[in-house]
């Protein structure tokens, strides 16, 4: 009896190797009198613990499947129950199903799920996105542009254009690649910012999220590697686990990637490619310096591997100005670029884009078309209005300002309030304060604690790729207004100051965060 | 020297051969001066033609990879290019690279993708999104609402109330399984229908074309089967086949899916799930009769198979009213249920939904996560604000009415101008139209013809899972205003009687009918 057991899935290992025998011994494999294996030995062989052959043992016995017997041990049930009938029908056995009513099953959904869905849970990304409108707490969780500076009025107008000049066009299907207009307007706007192309390499992507699904049906089979720096986006990390790759990481330092350490995984492991983050990184705020990034490049060429560049805060800079992002700097069409309207604008629309190679495209392209067929039309032509107009510059001048401004209020709260032992970066871009938690402190238990005082957070292992970042958090700063962003580091800090005075529990730092099932 | 060729892939078999032998090269594991094995032998152990050997080694020769000689045969080269001189490197020689300035290659994307992206090729799809705006043409192909119908004047109105409210929040990211009035609005509107659900139930999808490519994330494994009925929603077929799975198809008749025969492909298979759009089917037409719905639900209880209802057009019947569909028919929850605005409404928006068990939405929620992570909050408040007003429910009386007559008006002039031998159904509802073509007569053979004068539709074959339907077209009746429905069935049918009267073209009738790359 050949199991496969996966520690990398959700699914319990007693819930897999029950489900297993269980498809075996209805796909009568095991036959009625068969004896499964002792369960020590059994235990041993699949190198579990013996709890958890006990656990599945249990449960097939549960379902009336096999039956114990003392002296005799573990043998398949002869008497299948009525839910299996349909096996006896196939063996060849007479059957008046159809004029007997037959009792429904319920259906067992959990033995119906890919291994990829199983892949797919991510606790984090899920308890972010369910905390929107829980308006009784503060939350530095969200990575999401400021309400109170959406340019309603504006788009209000706009919205009216589109939809009243009884163009039903606004309203139809649209290209796959994305509304034409709004393309040639992104390909423009990229120029003025070193990335020269045109809108036949801009593809219009339901948020840049969507980009990265769709790279890892592109390029990602079970298996492959791929490089990131750690730590890194969450969602990006979900979805390339989910793809089943296997994700070397390589760590950062102050000017960003750590190029010097990043040679001998390309030359070991040739990854599909090396998704990074270069500008105003999150969660760690951290700007590749120039060097850094001609040097990724420099091996990206040498060792022919495509860079993911994702590039949703370089715009939103407070001192000095732009960065160079790789892709324009890349001269041989290795980097594909990811952007989006989500921090620069509002993440409502959900409306990103994708520069890339004409070949990467094509296959993105017919990867979207089974997705979602094309981003919303409606959205795209109410976009590509608000941009001609040149209202996303003026939006861009307004809101850079009120960010540093609110960078600049949560990093002097912080200075002012802040426990001894607690660290900070203050970045010189983008949504993020990226802290250290005083020594001995989890992300957990702050979590735990700071919930109680209506203030949240993204503790740090959610950006790990590895065990890794429990003594981190990250605070987003660009959420709230400076009032809101004071009583919050207020709350924060009172919360580990109480835990600092706090006897310190025995051995509860490592508790998980989430509830996953147990065995 | 093993490779493992894939007819299933859209890469010619020369390129995999040659592509896996540039790896074996690069990888040194066949070595400068390793003798390749000879065409003809080559060709034969691999079950190919000669000539595809003969390509692919002339393209390994064009890479200077290997070297052919004379009486010697072909050998693998000793002098690898610079191209290739990282490998040197990695071999242990010394090789001063980032001090000369080496020739950057160009990257060879063909050796990145997926097998599931070589799975995605889905030309006829591609064609119809790519045709939108083309106006010189009549296009009875594109499976849309009649843009002259839109409620474009209610829902400035909605469009205008929903930003200018100041309520940012319509602008905001929002929860991944939808916005939750719009998911109560239709937990409501469903059970007017015979579902009997509640919000909770209710996903809110960026279009049913994405809940299919969840269902396929989170249900199949490359390998795994399912049932379709055949022919069928070309989109499904796309996403279910790039998805890797084997699809067993179900014959239809005038009653719909052929239950008789689809028992012994349940018994036999355990197919993860039936998908079937049991009301006015695309492209058939076929309304499936109450005592069948009723026989597939018994087998699928029986089974314990899933059934994926696929429902985008039960609200348009033109004859009698509403059928019941599967899900109301539904007592045990095996039925997962699509619904979408985009053919009753407006597709621009991208708004779809899915009513499942909750297990099943929970597996569609973290998948949903990772694609795009929410659908647009924007449009969501806008459809949930035209909905509450009641305004759906009167574009459905208004839509009906009209489309009605628009099939009657095909109808009326195939009946009148139609060549002899050209036959049509005549749905109760829907978009279509499923016509077939006098004997002998090709859908690739008509398509070009009718190119000629500016008229197009679906071919049948794209809805065909086997070899099948190449004398079949699909012609949407919906789109077009009665004026233009006239002189497109009018060009249509002058096409086909040019095809008639022509001089029979010998053996051109099962060319392909787009350009593959050829070996």
């Amino acid at each position: 009896m050949e199991l496969h057991l996966d520690r990398s899935l959700k699914t319990p290992l007693y819930l897999q190797i029950r489900n297993q025998i269980r498809q075996l011994i209805l796909a009568n494999e095991l036959s009625p009198g068969f004896r499964l294996p002792p369960e020590r030995k059994f235990a041993s062989t699949l190198g579990v613990n013996r709890t958890t052959i006990v656990n599945a043992y249990h449960e097939l016995e549960a379902d009336g499947l096999i039956q114990s017997h003392v002296g005799k041990g573990t043998i398949v049930s002869s008497s299948l129950s009525s839910t299996d009938r349909f096996f006896d029908h196939l063996s060849g056995i007479e059957d008046n199903y159809g004029l007997l009513p037959t009792p429904v099953q319920p259906m067992s959904w959990q033995n119906f799920y890919s291994r990829q869905s199983e892949r797919m849970y991510n606790p984090v990304l899920a308890s972010i996105l369910t905390e929107i409108g829980e308006e009784d707490q503060i939350s530095f969780a969200l990575g999401s542009p400021a309400g109170e500076y959406f340019p309603l009025e504006e788009f209000s107008q706009i919205g009216q254009q589109v939809i009243s000049s009884g163009n039903w066009q606004a309203f139809e299907y649209g290209p796959t690649m994305g509304h034409y207009p709004l393309r040639e307007y992104i390909a423009t706007w990229l120029a003025q910012r070193g990335i020269h192309t045109q809108a036949e390499r801009v593809m219009i992507l339901s948020g840049s999220q969507q980009g990265l699904d769709l790279l890892a049906k592109v390029f990602l089979e079970p298996g492959d590697y791929i490089v990131m720096e750690e730590p890194s986006f969450l969602g990006a990390i979900g979805v390339f686990k989910a793809a089943g790759a296997r994700i070397l990481t390589v760590p950062m330092d102050q000017e960003g990637l750590r190029t010097d350490l990043l040679e001998q995984i390309l030359a070991r492991h040739r990854p599909k490619f090396i998704y990074t983050l270069p500008t105003f990184q999150n969660p760690s705020g951290h700007k590749m310096s120039l060097s850094r990034r001609q040097e990724l490049l420099r091996l990206a060429y040498q060792y022919h591997i495509p860079i993911v560049e994702d590039d949703p805060y370089s715009e939103l800079y407070y001192e000095g100005k732009l960065s160079p992002s790789l892709k324009s700097l890349d001269e041989h069409e290795h980097v594909i670029y990811l952007g989006t309207f989500s921090k620069i604008l509002f993440p409502g629309l959900r409306l990103g884009w994708c520069v890339a190679p004409p070949s990467v495209l094509e296959h993105l392209t017919l990867a979207k078309q089974h997705v979602d067929l094309h981003t919303s039309t409606t959205t795209q032509w109410m976009m590509t209005e608000f941009c001609q107009q040149g209202l996303l510059d003026q939006h861009l001048i307004k809101v850079r300002n009120h960010y540093r401004i609110q960078r600049d209020t949560m990093v002097s709260a912080l200075t002012k309030l802040a426990p001894s032992g607690l660290t900070w970066s203050v970045p010189e871009g983008g949504y993020y304060l990226w802290c250290e938690l005083p020594p001995g402190m989890k992300a957990a238990t702050l979590l735990t604690k700071a919930a109680e005082k209506k203030i949240t957070f993204v503790p740090g292992n959610a950006f790990f790729i590895n065990p890794g970042g429990t003594d981190r958090i990250r605070l987003c700063f660009s959420r709230h207004p400076e009032a809101t962003i004071l009583e919050g580091i207020r709350r924060l800090c009172e919360a580990i100051t109480e835990i600092l005075i706090q006897p310190r529990p025995k051995d509860k730092t490592n508790r998980p965060l989430f509830n996953n099932p147990l065995v």
